[in-house]
């Protein structure tokens, strides 16, 4: 049934090319516009405080990265993310680096609190720090999360109203009352850098066309992971893999998410 | 004939290696400069107000691109811009998503304004917007244009005194007189990111090394799409074919030009 | 005995995966992450005035590259890199096109007048501006030094009290007393955007993990170089090279640095 519903947010996605409005950080920029397109869907970057309104305002998803966060990119984000709840287009919210310095924290917390965020998206660490449990991160890299991950972010979900994702070996999807966990993906993903950019970036467009960001999340990340799953089977490069993983997820059917997809509910 | 001066433009561009200045956008900026590398010229970026005006007066070309355009970049646009003028240095401009928002089409109206640009390059709806046609934009992809492209590039081209380029399966070159259409490429090359800036980037190392706009777009297109079907021969798994672009036209010769070039005069 | 001593600092990086925090262009920032994790350290690139302190208060090294600089960047440098001087954290300084504009020159010289800078590398243009030699630099690219550049680089060193490092088909680096010169590398990694500001995130991994920046420098330039020798027995073609550069970096054992390193002392 998952897997069903999976492939038909996929199948949407092809059909509906929405665009997804970036804002985000320089370093995997480039990156994100090429699986946005990869996924089928339209990426555009647009940060200047004159057109963000305007740009989100035309988008199927806004994607907030705050990977090289400055003052001015977050008053741009505020401005953009305030228009998209306006117009109930979902914001997809990547917390990079939260917990390593205190304008990461407090950056990605105003961003909670002054926005509606849809789906917050984060490595253990991250996602910990924002809960308000004992974890870390060090540089951008997650330093773990102590307790219970699920139901850390299960109740972190319930208390906030947003759909939170851990990322890991087994990604964590959950609103508060579901919880879906989905097994795919390969450990080279985490062998080069942007991964989990991308996988926000993924995440948006599936968020444009459902309503549902829990399956939209959990479609997104199984979809990502079988494209790194594919890419493993012929080459353990790290280098050569990435260009495999965006070809892989560029040939990637609905079918082969409705038949490859490992989403299991909790 | 075309083909032969082409081919000669293009064998200029390799002895030369003319400098070329890029204020660009942070998405496609690594992709323009491999891709400048490729086509046998330098790529420098530099975009502080300081010392755009000191960098320009070296190059052979200054290429602006509004892909993500900010305040700052625009004042520097225009001071480059300026001094490229003063030293008749050739300007390409890619108006990237112009007719997308409001900055995006007033600044790019202010640059064809306040500076004499030699080459405008963009996608139909860009070009259409900025021509005054109905056309529109979403994102940074054309929404196309109504009416004839060649008609409306060529009344722009004629009233503007600018070599005015619409991309698209057969791009159109015009400075008002003449109209040349080129045939080469593959609809690959629009299935990655920054195939648009990239052919800005080409265009400008042509324009570096002749005086003459026109030829020099039609050839640098040609010389790009080329690149293109050459790089299709073998891999159609999209970014392999990026990389396979990058590869033939690093490995393309003058010859190669003279022979496979598709340049026709309308 | 060298290529045992470079050996173990590699072996270091890989074991301790230092935090390589970048202050750094817009252009190749993308190569730079990559090639930190492929070397097995992790980067982070944070420019925010707000946060640079706290940020490379964490980090093994410091990286600065003035590649696309603007003068809240150098402000931020200029945070990062007096944090970094007063926790002993090594800082490594590319000074990208200093030469080619008075706004580099002068920068590259305020940083290295108000910081403590570890490691100066740069093109032979590039450190011959700076040591007051004649030389100029092009765009980005050296347009060479006159004189012998050990001599002017050793005294440069001697004055400074900085290792000094100049890039070249024989890469130079001496502190005043040692001068080492590696003779690993190839001509491809000339024809890519980005080595050399990949070769100093290298060096910023190496010299987390010792106090010899001497050593530090050669062991990783002979790294990095032997990564382009092993991807160029495969492939000649620039943009398939730069992927085996990665995959044949990430690959790399502390055994094949001792076994192919070509670091002699002059």
């Amino acid at each position: 049934m998952k897997n069903k519903k999976s492939s038909d947010i996929f199948a949407d996605v092809r059909e509906k090319h929405p665009l997804v409005h970036h804002i985000t950080n320089y370093v995997t920029v480039n990156d994100c516009a090429n699986i946005t397109i990869a996924t089928g869907a339209a990426p555009v970057m647009a940060d200047a405080p004159e057109e963000v309104c305007e740009m989100v305002a035309v988008a199927g998803a806004l994607v907030l990265n705050i990977g090289t966060l400055n003052k001015g990119q977050v008053e741009s984000m505020i401005l953009a993310g305030g228009m998209a709840n306006d117009l109930k287009i979902p914001i997809v919210l990547d917390p990079v680096g939260a917990g390593a310095t205190r304008f990461r924290t407090s950056t990605a917390l105003r961003l909670l609190d002054e926005l509606r965020i849809t789906i917050l998206k984060g490595n253990p660490g991250e996602i910990g720090v924002l809960a308000g449990a004992e974890a870390s991160v060090r540089g951008v890299d997650s330093g773990g999360m102590a307790g219970d991950p699920v139901k850390i972010a299960r109740k972190f979900a319930a208390l906030s109203g947003i759909t939170v994702v851990v990322s890991g070996a087994t990604d964590i999807v959950t609103d508060g009352k579901r919880v879906l966990l989905i097994g795919n993906g390969h450990p080279l993903m985490g062998c080069i850098s942007g991964t989990g950019c991308m996988a926000a970036s993924v995440t948006g467009a599936f968020a444009a066309v459902t309503n549902d960001p829990v399956m939209a999340s959990a479609a997104a990340l199984a979809t990502f992971g079988i494209a790194g799953e594919k890419a493993a089977a012929y080459t353990h490069a790290p280098y050569s893999f990435k260009t495999a993983l965006f070809d892989e997820l560029a040939a990637l059917t609905p079918e082969d998410l409705a038949s490859c997809a490992k989403i299991v509910m909790k």
